[in-house]
């Protein structure tokens, strides 16, 4: 039997081999952190290579995701679809196994990270899920939602001020099964450290309410021990500090920043060899290695068990089985066709001005009672967001069964997490903050579009509509720079039937994260025959058309909808042929069929005008060289929402200007 | 003589009142800090209210910037020229006293707050500068530069990530003369903050390496002799954690979260009033208070001091003291002009391909020696950004003479820190990351803008081009969506040249920040006449023309110029006119004039084609809806760049193929 340091040296010597081989990568951490991957999925990992969507298997989450060489190797050592053609092509156009790891639930990553602290916040959202699922359908002797989550980080994703958002979260909310390895290794790509991280990191780990131990990262039996005690805490959040080399086993690197980012060298990989007693050649892992790493028989008997727990659990609990099942399979409701009809129901029976933040309780108030896998939150702007719903319960540390979350004041940590919750499993999580404060979580936003997850993102106070809190809450520019993200999908709803249509399309639509982009002040309903409200999920359509070819069109999108329509009534008052366009969403719009978009969009016509209280730029796309934008390029004011429009010609009047000056020009 | 309580009431009573005349606003952060802000700005503050620009003042920042009102009634108080009429107009449009402070020299804002956390990561530089410039300038019995940053600080700072990022930073760098307030009121928007923040702060902080103190925040004799304590503690950085009541005065909505962010309403102000046993009226001051708050006597003493101070040490050295002043004054060194040109000849001297990152480093090699208010750094990417240059030195905290700082891997604590150098006064800041993770800085890069100061941003690995490192690492949309931020001036240069003429017209640049967006790949030099070579600063400009009026024009930036100028050069071998536009800034060539634009973009010329290794959005404004755009709108790969360009489409032979497709197009 190999002892674990060899063991874990297959692991060092894939990684350095695959770098070298690739000629980049990094292999220091793989090298640094084999150890204690070696105790932690040889010892206590709960998963079957042969199925990595076992719903119950522990989530093990790379968060230092450069580190990728050390997951494809544990990977493909257990057992997991990875074979060892792929590790030669470490990092190659076309092979899964890319510079950093990329969500692939065929082959066990759990998530796509490399931005660094991103994988961690992750991993607060896995444990939560976790813990809620548990919640919500574990039953006395019958587990059936009962895994941990593992997270190893680096020195990066403890000083990104995202670690502190979602740990601070993870300590508050007592997520007793998340378990992170911080790879105390003490270098980073500037060099050693403590020249700009000198943090107590226990101490601070220990002020989240975590559990905190320190422990010499290349003593297997330390890490075992540590482990155990982190598993034996049920209540806090553990983390363990594991001091270790980078580059550990390479006789000059080990301990520089020079093993960190780039291939050790031929020679040095060649000294390493020595230094590990390594005889076998690249990419070839001696029999017993492979025979001692290899998990299959194992995993297969784990799962085993679970399926067994869980036909009883069936037995016992059939609806509560099947609700399960389908949470976990994405499945929505059977009945969430009627579901999405009594929302539009409830907003075409609003009558009378109304936020279209408030458009989207409306929404939430029919569908979240009908639609259990809901999650809602707020990054502290609960009553603000309107994220709030009738039949809301917070959730607490105690109580892990309500579905609604104040996440506090942490945009960044939220939105991550978000990510992590959809990715485990069993939930459509929605968040709330106010546009401008997408910023701040704008990442966590791209990474959710880049892994296609659902997440809901609430975004109000979506102009300089929002009035005296002035232009640090002003988003100008935040619109059109959210729609560059490919993947999100962001819907700016006009009125309450457009809201709901948005909501509805936004739990359908599993590839990716949704942004509903909403008013704080009041927008009038608009009036649309039956034909125009099925297609407000084309993501434009003709809302008031003129008789004959329009020689005018205008498009406008949310609270500039209403503004547009009087002054294209106006227009067409005087006989002008001009058509509006309403446009909540440009990514649907465009994603429709080229004879769709021309119906609505007139190819021949160049007499174009968009209007959005927010940046022009992207706007050129629809309106050309020859069309107008009425917009905002430049921050707002504080002042009263109707006086800022006024002040920035978002008025039907200054439309109607515009409008005749287009018809007017050669 | 009032009491304390009496002077703290003023504060109270100015908040709610104007709160309530602008029925919004944040009361209750004013109503529970009162006490703290009177010891703060009557027993310890260092300011001159008739010369808010004095160098030595005490800086006072408000991170909570909701709690405005608070300052704006200090101003007011202490003898700015802020009005009773100005604070009877809180909030209302052209009011200089908006919903969250702006940035304004002259009446004492020192910084622009109200996105959270940020105002403290701004602290952070000012605190920073203080102490470098002290180390530069300083000399025996002459402490020309010796002042204080003190912060306010709520919940909401403390829970955002980038609180952990700056004072992190500001503990590891010994900035001792930094002393922030916490107001430990225990309500955020959404309640009782226990439920998601239930942080040990003070163990945190000191975990961080800061001195911490905790008292009751509205007894004035423990916050002035923490705050003592604090001045006498010159290593580390002190917090004061201050447990106060939000509202306090407020006999009903005091300690709840009604009383955070909305009017109190006119009952319960009256029931403040008659609680504080205030009887003048709303925005009346009584005399006794009205001079026990002025400040104006007592602070041209203390600048009269200091004024003396550096007359003494001009005596003592005036060319020191001469370029103290130039910096302070943010004038270039009088050869800058000459320091231009050097950085420009030696950008003419690389021959072979160079990446645009090197080429960044050839000018700041040049440059660096002769702008001693440059200071550089990176967010520990240091040698992939090549912010380094031959002359750096590292700051450490021993010795603050350094003109580098190893940031750490904290992008948004570094940006928001820059603005806070900048703001300071004395320095040119610059700072590099990756452009993706420009991401996680990015509400700081706005704040940056919307404060119009001077912040370097240097972003390499600018696309796709980055390789193996794969989509996480890849920015596709960030070059569009960081020219939308107004007043962010983006370079993308295209060869060493175009990146020497970037850095200087940065350094030239004013009233807002400037990005330098660089390649990780090597790009070859292009060929231009002294003419073209005079252009580039206009942000666009003929690159290679064709003999007659263009049938088609080829816009270019950065690493896709050089691929361009292949296709072009082709195209016009085969006879046809086309011409190729290098538009290294997008802004700045929109700030031409309209006859120069049209000059280098034929008005009717519709045959337009943009080529752009990112999302192809924006580039409508200058191709229209006939033209074509040559982009990435999804995500990268991991691969060897050169095989991703081939992939994706950025090649001579795809340009070459669409600009056919454009002239023989209808």
């Amino acid at each position: 039997m190999p002892t674990r340091r060899e063991l874990a040296n297959v692991l060092r010597v894939l990684a350095m081999d695959a770098v070298q081989q690739a000629n980049s990568g990094h292999p220091g951490a793989p090298m640094g952190m084999a150890d204690i991957a070696e105790v932690l999925w040889r010892d206590f990992l709960k998963h079957n290579p042969a199925n990595p969507r076992w719903w119950d298997r522990d989530r093990f989450i790379l968060s230092n995701g450069h580190a990728c060489m050390l997951l494809y190797a544990l990977l493909h050592l257990t057992g997991y679809p990875v074979s060892m053609d792929e590790i030669r092509n470490f990092r190659q156009l076309g092979c899964r196994l890319a510079g950093h790891p990329e969500h692939n639930p065929d082959i066990g990553i759990e998530t796509t990270s490399g931005p660094l602290g991103q994988g961690l916040a992750n991993s607060v959202g896995f444990a939560l899920a976790e813990k809620m699922l548990a919640a919500q359908f574990n039953r006395p002797e019958l587990p059936i939602v009962d895994h941990y989550t593992y997270v190893f980080m680096g020195d990066g994703c403890l000083m990104e001020g995202v670690s502190h958002e979602a740990c601070s979260l993870a300590g508050t909310l007592e997520l007793g099964k998340l378990i992170g390895f911080y790879d105390n290794n003490g270098i980073s790509i500037d060099g050693r450290v403590e020249g700009w991280f000198a943090d107590d990191t226990p101490k601070r780990f220990e002020a989240y309410g975590w559990h905190v131990q320190s422990v010499d990262g290349m003593d297997d039996e330390a890490v075992a021990n540590a482990t155990r005690a982190a598993q034996a805490e049920t209540q806090r959040p553990s983390l363990i500090c594991c001091k270790t080399v980078i580059g550990w086993g390479a006789p000059n690197k080990a301990g520089t920043k020079e093993a960190h980012g780039e291939a050790l060298g031929v020679q040095e990989v060649a000294a390493a060899r020595q230094r590990l007693g390594w005889t076998a050649p690249p990419f070839v892992v001696p029999e017993p290695l492979r025979a001692a790493w290899n998990h299959e028989q194992a995993g297969r008997a784990a799962e085993a068990r679970w399926q067994e727990l869980f036909a009883r659990y069936r037995r016992a609990y059939p609806q509560l089985a099947a609700e399960f099942e389908r949470r976990m399979q994405s499945q929505l409701p059977a009945d969430w066709q009627a579901t999405a009809q009594a929302a539009l129901a409830a907003a075409r029976a609003v009558a009378g001005p109304q936020a279209t933040r408030k458009s989207s309780r409306v929404a939430l108030d029919v569908m979240a009672p009908r639609l259990p896998e809901l999650f809602g939150g707020s990054a502290d702007l609960t009553a603000s967001n309107e994220s709030w719903h009738a039949g809301a319960r917070a959730l607490t540390p105690e109580d892990a069964t309500g579905d609604y979350l104040h996440y506090g004041v942490r945009e960044f940590g939220m939105t991550a997490a978000m990510s992590g919750l959809a990715l485990h499993g069993g939930f459509i999580p929605y968040g709330g903050t106010f546009l401008t404060f997408s910023d701040y979580a704008r990442n966590a936003v791209r990474m959710a579009a880049l892994m296609q997850q659902r997440v809901l993102l609430l975004y109000s106070h979506d102009s300089i509509g929002l009035g005296e809190d002035g232009p640090t809450h002003q988003p100008i520019e935040h619109l059109n720079s959210l729609r560059l993200i490919p993947n999100l999908t962001l819907w700016r709803p006009a009125d309450a039937l457009e809201t709901a249509v948005a909501w509805c399309e936004a739990i359908e639509h599993t590839s990716g994260p949704s942004a509903l982009v909403l008013t704080r002040q009041g927008v009038p309903q608009l009036p649309r025959d039956a034909a125009a409200q099925a297609l407000i999920r084309c993501g434009g359509y003709v809302l008031a058309d003129c008789t004959g070819a329009p020689e005018c069109v205008v498009i406008a999108t949310g609270s500039e909808v209403s503004i547009a329509l009087q002054a294209v009534r106006d227009a067409q008052g005087r006989g002008r042929r001009v058509r509006l366009v309403s446009m909540p969403c440009t990514q649907r719009f465009d994603a429709q069929e080229p004879a769709y978009r021309d119906a609505v969009l007139p190819p021949g016509l160049s007499k174009r005008l968009a209007v959005e209280a927010g940046s022009t730029g992207l706007w050129s796309r629809y309106v050309g060289l020859r069309g107008r934008v009425i917009g905002i390029d430049h921050y707002g004011a504080s002042g009263k929402a109707p006086e800022l429009f006024e002040k920035f010609g978002f008025t039907a009047e200054h439309v109607r200007a515009v409008i005749d000056e287009l018809i007017t020009a050669a």
